[in-house]
């Protein structure tokens, strides 16, 4: 099997770190040049046809793009250490600390990073900067709620590290292009799980 | 348990078609007024701490909200009909077109919608019309994809009817606040998907 990826983008990088924590090793990681389009070229449009990145391709040829659906492959294929639930319960609950991860942090953070910061124009045009400062305001009230979440909670989805970890920490990585630096800014409880998470081996897959 | 929703907004819809599918009884579909800001008083916000709708309210008092993991835990509690896959890769391909639809499909559509409309101003605070306006030209392009796709399989997530076609229904019937009539535009093969859907007694489910 080989992974796409691209360097320095989120979701790609949730998918890496998902295969270290799970010591899953023997699948290739292939660099995939967003800044040069290479991901809407035809060559990787037949793998990927919506141009999305990360896309594992299996050995039978098939291609499964979407972060959370590769995820979802792998879980089944290599099911130690669980990062998603053991059953449909934890499955359940787990997921929607992911979504809340993703669709609203994660989510938040992309819009205002692609519609205000220059580096990203050749990705997201055109450009709404107005929009990106209007989703800025709501970032920092969702930081705001996870820092409260985690003052009550050793991990984002209750007490052990899973895959909403992941999310919610490439998502606050990714957050400094937009100069959020939850310590600075008294998210003190989000901060200290930020770091935790970043001690981790898993954190070095980007 | 409880479901509560919101008539005529789409994620809630997503898990009401999903449970008539399932021919699911007896968990009570409690109404949020919207309009009214009901998401967002103290007594739901202690049910759903993101003011989000829908959410399932278990019989043990815990509250799982986001769409999809409520019907994770719900095929999980109901397995017929299977709605999201068998076994870990077919729900990891099901996951992949869901999220398609979701992401890219549901999330532009929503996006156009809440940033254009008259009628969504009382959501959705400040609107940014103009970026709207450019959300509304990337649905075209992704619904004429999802036409392409449905002229080769006979449903979203291919040969057989998933959660993926809840979600892309659900989402091609909200783009009618933003006039999208597939149809009228020439995605025929789109329409026609759309109206053998809309011929399920699940579709009265809104």
């Amino acid at each position: 099997m080989k992974l796409f990826i691209s360097r320095g983008a989120p979701s790609p990088r949730r998918v890496m770190m998902f295969m270290v924590e799970k010591n899953i090793t023997g699948i290739e990681w292939v660099t995939v040049d967003l800044n040069a389009q290479e991901h809407k070229s035809e060559a990787y449009r037949a793998k990927s046809p919506l141009a999305k990145v990360p896309a594992l391709e299996l050995d039978d040829g098939r291609v499964l793009t979407e972060t959370r659906a590769i995820c979802t492959y792998l879980e089944g294929l290599f099911p130690d250490t669980n990062l998603m639930g053991v059953d449909a319960e934890e499955r359940a609950f787990i997921e929607m600390a992911d979504r809340r991860a993703e669709l609203y942090l994660l989510g938040g953070i992309a819009n205002t990073v692609r519609h205000t910061h220059p580096g990203l124009a050749p990705l997201e045009q055109p450009q709404f900067p107005e929009f990106g400062q209007s989703q800025a305001l709501k970032v920092r009230e969702i930081a705001a709620w996870f820092d409260q979440l985690l003052q009550q909670q050793a991990w984002v989805a209750g007490d052990r590290f899973t895959i909403a970890d992941i999310t919610a920490f490439c998502a606050i990585e990714f957050a400094r292009l937009m100069k959020l630096h939850p310590g600075r800014e008294g998210l003190l409880a989000l901060q200290a799980w930020r770091d935790r998470v970043a001690d981790r081996p898993s954190a070095n897959a980007k």
